[in-house]
């Protein structure tokens, strides 16, 4: 296939950004690093008219969307039967502070994919596919754990979007002010990133307990 | 009323949590400040069938969840004509290494909050309103700030949305391993956070592009 013509996504009704139209993206790649950079989506779908959205983990191959849950869930039972999702991936760069409050922005990277998930049942498929998402996340720790058992396999529901349509939309830009430019405040960008602290160790069984720092004090044996 | 019947969100059919339903929380306090330690929030909505999830900045006052965008925009206008919404906070805040794939998990708190927004058109509360977003954001900003036009008035779309169900879960412990504690890898939290980084001071009018660090290099004059 032409590599010119498959490199990016198709604008139409869905995926069309309208507003800010400069800050938006079709090409494969922009939209394929923001999802890759981030583990963290928004699946939204709708039952009836209700809008459902749950935040969940993501993974990516070529043009498919990877993400999981428990068989019983409702998203799971009612995407497996066809219905269509939207998903998205955000990532927050900086805090934009105008001279103004109709300028004052946030620096970010968001896609956002359209499509008709699929359950992947075939169990080599889904180990495959499972072992993608342990690589993105913690390379060679797959073949290091604990073996996936049946009675797993079985509870955990795979869903496979293939992309449909996506846009993405960027901003990472200085404070966007115009003719306010002089008023005498300071103005710039804040920016914000997400950093991995020290990690904190598992208890042995039967171990002492830990407190997690960031997190709340839960007591752990409780769970 | 009696405190103790408004401090927390009735159960039912579309914010009950069912699976992992020992982390599923529905007391106001939770809610709220989960919703106040973010400014990015995901909304969804659906058109004609077809859901759409929108990232963007929320803020809260009482159990009114409040965000804006251009009065334009597909979002504002479809939102405004009396239809449901369906809003997302989630904090992730650390990755968690099991040692099975299955019991690997991610520390986070999310709400989930479910209404129908409206348009706040009084100009009063309008900058009631959009001040006390810039009060979460940069206290004591609002004031030091270039007055809002007329225009800028016109041109936003301010969503007012009671809170009408909501829920929050939250997972804040080390690996559930069961049987599988001995198995011998390192299995912890890896913690993350977010953090500022240093200002970076806007340019002033005709001043020297900056770079920005974390973010990409964009040529901020084209912007």
């Amino acid at each position: 296939m032409d590599q010119q013509k498959t490199s990016a996504f198709k604008r139409n009704d869905r995926n069309r950004i309208k507003r800010g139209h400069k800050r938006g993206h079709y090409d494969q790649k922009t939209v394929y690093d923001i999802i890759d950079s981030h583990f963290l989506c928004h699946v939204a779908y709708e039952v009836d008219g209700q809008p459902f959205i749950v935040p969940t983990s993501h993974w990516r191959e070529g043009n498919k969307l990877y993400w999981h849950g428990s068989i019983k869930s409702q998203m799971i039972r009612h995407l497996a039967k066809g219905n269509s999702a939207t998903v998205s991936v955000t990532h927050i760069d900086g805090l934009v502070l105008a001279r103004s409050a109709f300028s004052t922005s946030v620096n970010y990277r968001s896609a956002i994919c359209y499509g008709t998930p699929t359950l992947v049942t075939d169990k080599d498929e889904w180990v495959r596919v499972m072992k993608l998402f342990f690589d993105k996340l913690a390379p060679e720790r797959w073949e290091q754990l604990r073996p996936m058992t049946d009675q797993e396999y079985k509870a955990t529901g795979l869903l496979e979007m293939d992309i449909e349509d996506a846009a993405a939309k960027v901003r990472a830009d200085p404070p966007g002010d115009g003719e306010e430019a002089d008023w005498p405040i300071w103005a710039g960008v804040i920016p914000l990133d997400i950093v991995e602290r020290a990690p904190i160790k598992a208890p042995e069984k039967g171990g002492a307990p830990l407190l997690h720092g960031i997190m709340p004090a839960y007591d752990w044996k409780k769970s």
